[in-house]
């Protein structure tokens, strides 16, 4: 049995005993020896796949350096490790964390579908627990104090006094609440996109809505085109649905259309999924040209165009939207409110072609039956009343100020960016292995995005998204540098 | 194409053109031919699948004495349902309703999952969309009045006094708010149910939690032992997993033993889903030594046990669970509030074994990150405060009133109960053919819920499921007398 079988949730909001121990976080007065306080280190590390399977541990020197204890102190934890079955010995190599084998007891566990590869699950658990009070350069929303809770508690107490049995009482319409439908085909169009209340569908955030198209257009074994890099998690549910993935690279305007263009001959793909504008981890927006091509290349080898505009609100509107050229012909169009009003309320919708909305309806009825109609009913007022446009519009100023200063911070601190800095993410290159890094800035209470968390196959690098409105605070540089230079 | 893939939705919350006409819903001063009036009703009831796949249309003499007209239009109303390829003649029995067939425009939608067998749209729809302003017999719920509105609003206005962004501004905890899960601690062990919070994880409703088990244990092929009758919803789910299906005969007080050991022999189920308590639509709950010999086929034959408890809140405490003789070991408990608070929230939740807790979180992340925080901590305010429990015993003191006079009145009007009545549903046999009644009841704006809903192979039978809560109108008795007598 696995260390991630056995060991129950750890059900705390505190930080982890590493993060508030700096160096490394051995702490010679404690009961526990140095021995086991490192072993522990490292199966914490491991159980949240801070180092995922198949990751080298440092040398028995480096940790022994790092740490500041002997090399038969860390000898030793190395051996609890073995002997627990989280690490193997390679000879001549060194220690690598060892694959996670599913539980044999009960028998009927052995039989369950495989794990998903949430290669994200650390930076999603940081994302969600809130790692320490500093701010977390790895996030990927905005943070809490940037965010309206007076707008929004307002918005929802306006729906309640309403009392409307038919809102709060009933499990709703199977598509969503029809008023947040209405202001939804208003607000696309803003971007060019001509949708009917009638082809829109809400979602418990746009993770649910992408999720929705996937159980509804793919079966095992379809071929899907990805972005890469791009957000492990749709990578990571992509292939829970047994779907083979094709990696495009992706570059600032959008992806290579040439190795596109080649793999959708090769491999005839279903669909192909995208965010087509401030691209999650890169910044970069499709433009009008790549827009148009890429839906030729659709058309031509006949797949479904899935873009994701989670990022809509923080762009301006005038960048093309594939849902818009091509008139919701073959275009899902997917996008939500986590990253502009909050991600607690989890509304999200899609705008799909009207031959596509049965079926979609029906698989969200098998997997959530409806959606709270009050949530949705208070993210249309935001919509309807304009304060969610001033709200974005005050976001957005705000943001680009922090750009501007944490473009400064990170180049001053030796980082470059590979993509033009915009919207909300950069994707920088530190010049040093991120994921090691992650791992090191961890302990110290700074949540780190390495760039491993944004590719479809295993791969360790040197790039690192970073959050400009989290990442403005010169400690977190300083920080960084003094790390990367105990690295190197 | 197929009608199904080319109509768009019907985006209004109006009832259909027939529920408001009675006597067949025929306008002889419209501007539509009686004919295409005919036609139209029809094509409308297969869209809606109160006429499935395979259904007999009624003999042009019986539909021509039904509607008052001449065998002449009515066999033009048949001739335009040919043409449009919605049914198909079979020499010497009539006319059958085809199977929809997948469209072949553009071609990508020709490789979709194929479309789940959601039998029970008709009755979804009518459950979301409110036929008529009659109650409905058919409905899956408490209706709204029964409900206590100004309870739900006032937990969720003090959640939002809180001003908490913990709880408003974030993701929240991968698996559910905090404080609920620690309510629902407190919740289970009334029903002997022994979790602590961090077995707890919450989801977008009960269909949810189930669907995050289903995709979690279950793999295309599995064999799944399963109650029938049962909710037509989580057969429809499991098949569009690529399950298969082994129904096994639930009576009045559990499913039949014998059957179930042979399956379970046979087959290798991975598990067995069913309802313990106020069974869906029969009423009848698990006896303790049901629930015993269940457990023990599930440790001899190695499979996992998921109780659906979303009835718990309208049954005695101390009617056994087998999460609560199992320890939580093999067992998936599951239940939510849409039965007793409100559907609308889509607040439900999963207590499973300690060692399954991480993957099913990692299945929740990928379908819909996390959930509502704001509806949960409201939800954990009703439960902490006891006003849950006294609004509970208000409803199931109008329930029993409720049943008695249902009881007499569909006794009165010749229905037999299958099994005892308890709870919220009456299983009931009509002496007539069900899905026919439904068809003309629908057109009277009455909702009803014909038993082949609640059957996982395709069987037109003379049973129906009532709500004890909607069907005390005499009227609604009255209207099924007479409609009976036309159908026998």
């Amino acid at each position: 049995m696995s260390a991630r079988e056995t060991r129950p949730e750890t059900d705390t909001d505190a930080p982890s005993a590493g993060a508030s121990s700096p160096r490394g976080g051995l702490d010679r007065s404690a009961a526990q020896t140095l021995t086991d306080q490192i072993a522990s280190q490292f199966t914490e590390h491991i159980r949240q796949r801070l180092l995922a399977p198949g990751a080298k541990l440092p040398s028995v020197r480096e940790c022994a350096r790092r740490q500041g204890v002997s090399p038969h102190t860390v000898v030793a934890a190395y051996d609890q490790l073995l002997a627990q079955g989280l690490v193997e010995a390679r000879r001549q190599r060194g220690f690598f964390v060892r694959e996670q084998r599913q539980s044999a007891q009960p028998h009927a566990a052995a039989a369950v579908a495989s794990v998903p590869p949430v290669d994200a699950t650390a930076l999603i658990r940081g994302m969600f627990h809130g790692l320490s009070d500093k701010p977390a350069p790895g996030l990927g929303t905005l943070p809490a104090d940037w965010l309206d809770l007076p707008m929004l508690a307002s918005a929802l107490r306006r729906v309640l006094a309403q009392g409307d049995p038919m809102i709060s009482l009933q499990y709703g319409h199977p598509a969503g609440d029809r008023r947040l439908r209405e202001a939804l085909c208003v607000k696309l169009a803003d971007f060019g996109v001509r949708a009917q209340a009638a082809q829109i569908i809400t979602a418990t955030g746009a993770t649910h809505a992408l999720d929705i198209i996937s159980r509804t257009l793919l079966k095992p074994g379809d071929a899907v085109l990805v972005d890469e890099p791009a957000w492990a998690v749709e990578y990571a549910r992509l292939t829970q649905l047994g779907v083979r993935l094709l990696p495009v690279p992706r570059g600032a305007d959008g992806p290579d259309l040439t190795v596109m263009a080649t793999l959708a001959r090769e491999h005839q793909p279903r669909m192909y999924v995208t965010v087509p504008v401030l691209h999650n981890p890169t910044g970069g927006s499709l433009n009008l040209s790549t827009a148009h091509q890429i839906l030729k290349l659709a058309e031509q080898h006949d797949f479904w165009l899935v873009e994701d505009d989670t990022y809509a609100h923080l762009a301006p509107a005038h960048l093309p939207r594939m849902a818009a050229l091509d008139g919701l012909q073959r275009t899902l169009y997917v996008s939500g409110f986590s990253k502009i009003l909050t991600p607690s309320w989890r509304v999200g919708y899609l705008a799909v072609p009207e031959r596509l909305v049965e079926r979609l309806v029906d698989t969200k009825l098998l997997s959530t039956l409806t959606t709270p109609a009050v949530l949705e009913q208070a993210v249309a007022i935001c919509l309807e009343q304009g304060s969610l446009r001033r709200h974005a519009e005050r976001v957005t100023t705000r943001l680009d100020a922090a750009r501007h200063r944490t473009v400064q911070l990170a180049q001053q601190h030796g980082c470059r960016f590979v993509t033009p800095p915009q919207g909300l993410f950069g994707w920088v290159e530190t010049g040093v292995n991120t994921e090691v890094m992650a791992q090191l800035m961890h302990d110290e209470g700074w949540l780190l995005a390495p760039g491993h968390l944004f590719h479809a196959t295993r791969r360790t690098g040197t790039l690192m998204r970073i959050n400009f409105a989290t990442s403005q605070d010169a400690r977190f540089w300083r920080d960084f540098d003094r790390l990367r230079a105990s690295v190197r």
